[in-house]
């Protein structure tokens, strides 16, 4: 399951002491040496595991990844930096390995430092029991105030690309959010993981939207070891990609169906934009509608808050391309706006997932996003919790 | 008061019956010649009449201002159009003027069409109620569902500038938000008007946020005859144009107080950036930040989350510079991180206004906005009131 149901990954997840109680610290490690990668935040502040993590990927291939639960190591200024190193290096120690084959990540609350004390007697108990069966483990030991673990597994013709994530459930002041570990046996050679999960990254994490919010923190990291002893083929590279993009989507969607105060899942296509890069934009500007994610909430099928996000999104320094008369809009396949004119129809919106098409009526560009509801849950996560 | 407060203006607001109750059409006219200019919502789906006005002021300058609350008229297709036509040219046949003398402005809920039978008879009515009194009524009348009238009133050397707008408070779904009409008996030739407000503009309408959202209908309206009878110099073409800023900065401020379910306005300040733009793109992120937002309606003085969205504030395709150990920020003049480093101190935050001042340490940019904050409120009025 998880993050070992791939062949040569062992993992763990203990209770450090970071947080007063439940597991907060995990530790993935590949049994046979591996190549990776890692996509980061794009968020100019960066929290001190993140440039010590990046520093390390430039220097060797990352060979096990600890995380850490309950504090975040961002704002923490020149000591965070050193803490970070601390981390790696007490990892590296308990495992045989060399400090910059570890990447180190931390969610939690920002501007608190580690309790390094913890933090270390608690990365040597996870090096003592690492485990094949440790997947869960791990998944259970990143979470916040998440509701539930976040695990994907697919399978292709004798390889396995497995998963664990961590989101933006019931986030905390000063939290900072996502993390996603994916390991595979697939082999594939150094240099060859960035690009596959920058593909993979750009169509999942990429595509969803809990608050538009982008922390110090977030980090996708893959590691690949070549255990499974498959042959490269051109299939099999296909079938690779698929499986990686497969699990990524679905980390991805079980964090927006768990965001932060949730009750409903948008299904957000945009088609018939100018490009795919337009059609992007536009979805993501909807994605992040506080008028449309409050209507979502409200079940309120209300194509005005749609057609007024569509005609104001970012694009390139200006905005994208939209023409109110040919524009198309419906909600849960039932047309409400067609070519510029409302349709007189209003459908009834339930269940747990709510599908919005909006077809711009001007190229082929086409692109979705998942996104979540704005509710007063959301408000009562991320204003009551008060430092 | 108000739109009225300068020489030369008259106006009415009536209850037209286009809502259940209370005013719902205002008319300003100036009763000399007069030049004018508009600046308009950059959402690319643009209500009808938008489209009409911008049609009438490239033709001729605006002699009068006739506005209806209750339904926007966007969205409405090609009969859209042709209703903004129509309450163009019965206002100017009501008033003795031309149909391309007129700006056609409307608020309410989108993609339903206007009543034209009482949009008609409220018109004649406004006309026959017009007076150097009615600025109050008007501004009445052009409100939707926000909690108070908004007016403003400047004086000059012997002149006067006057405003009235209506804002996002407690937005009903599928409203369309934000209107301004200012008028002044300052002597400008043809011409001069659109760069004044654009000026002004962009150092009020455009540095607040209430929900980041940005109409189909927004507009502000600027009418100038000469009826002051002042001369034209150089001091007082200074004193008018901040006499101008003045008026739409308080009328922004109170949309900003009455903004969605805002119980707190917050004073943001970014200065020490690359450059004044690069300072007004992070200050908008802030602004328009949910974890910021919802942090403050918790009085929770949240420096993490006022990092993490400056480092991920968007600007020129990318993000605006910003090197995290060189960050300050305080609350309510509080230092809570200094250079990189947290001081440890947690202010107390009470009151009706909350400062958060943030030096980037890289230039000399500056910029400030006005930002509400996220409540429960603002999710009950945009979720509850399903159509």
């Amino acid at each position: 399951m998880s993050v070992t149901a791939a062949s040569g990954f062992v993992a763990a997840g203990v209770h450090a002491g970071i947080r007063r109680s439940g597991p907060d610290l995990a530790l993935v490690r590949s049994t046979a040496p591996a190549v990776g990668a890692a996509v980061w935040t794009t968020n100019r502040v960066l929290a001190a595991p993140v440039v010590v993590s990046k520093r390390n990927l430039a220097a060797a291939e990352p060979q096990a990844v600890v995380i850490n639960a309950g504090v975040a190591n961002a704002a923490t200024g020149v000591s965070g930096i050193a803490n970070a190193e601390r981390m790696a290096a007490e990892t590296a120690s308990a495992l045989g390995l060399e400090p910059e084959e570890i990447v180190v990540l931390s969610t939690g609350v920002i501007g608190v430092p580690l309790p390094m004390d913890r933090v270390v007697a608690g990365v040597q108990a996870a090096a003592a029991s690492l485990d094949p069966e440790g997947g869960a483990n791990a998944a259970a030991a990143i979470l916040t105030t998440d509701r539930w673990p976040k695990q994907a597994v697919a399978e292709g013709d004798g390889f396995v690309v497995g998963g664990m994530a961590k989101g933006a459930g019931m986030i905390h002041p000063r939290l900072a959010t996502m993390l996603a570990v994916v390991t595979t046996d697939y082999p594939l050679e150094p240099g060859e993981p960035a690009a596959l999960l920058r593909t993979a990254v750009d169509a999942s994490f990429n595509r969803i939207s809990v608050d538009g919010e982008c922390s110090t923190n977030d980090a996708v990291v893959l590691l690949a070891n070549s255990t499974s002893g498959v042959e490269r083929t051109a299939a099999g590279d296909e079938q690779f990609a698929a499986a990686l993009g497969d699990v990524c989507a679905a980390l991805a969607r079980e964090i927006v169906a768990d965001g932060e105060g949730a009750t409903v899942l948008l299904e957000i296509a945009v088609s018939g934009a100018v490009s795919n890069e337009e059609a992007e934009a536009v979805a993501r500007r909807i994605a992040t509608s506080p008028l449309v994610k409050t209507a979502a909430f409200g079940r309120d099928p209300n194509w005005g808050r749609v057609l007024a996000a569509a005609g104001s999104a970012p694009f390139n320094g200006g905005f994208a391309h939209v023409e109110a008369e040919r524009l198309s809009v419906s909600f849960d396949g039932a047309p409400v706006f067609v070519r510029g004119e409302p349709t007189g129809t209003t459908p009834e919106l339930g269940g747990s997932a709510v599908a919005i098409d909006l077809d711009l009526g001007l190229g082929s560009g086409a692109a979705s996003y998942l996104a979540s509801d704005l509710t007063y849950d959301y408000v009562r996560l991320n204003a009551e919790y008060t430092t």
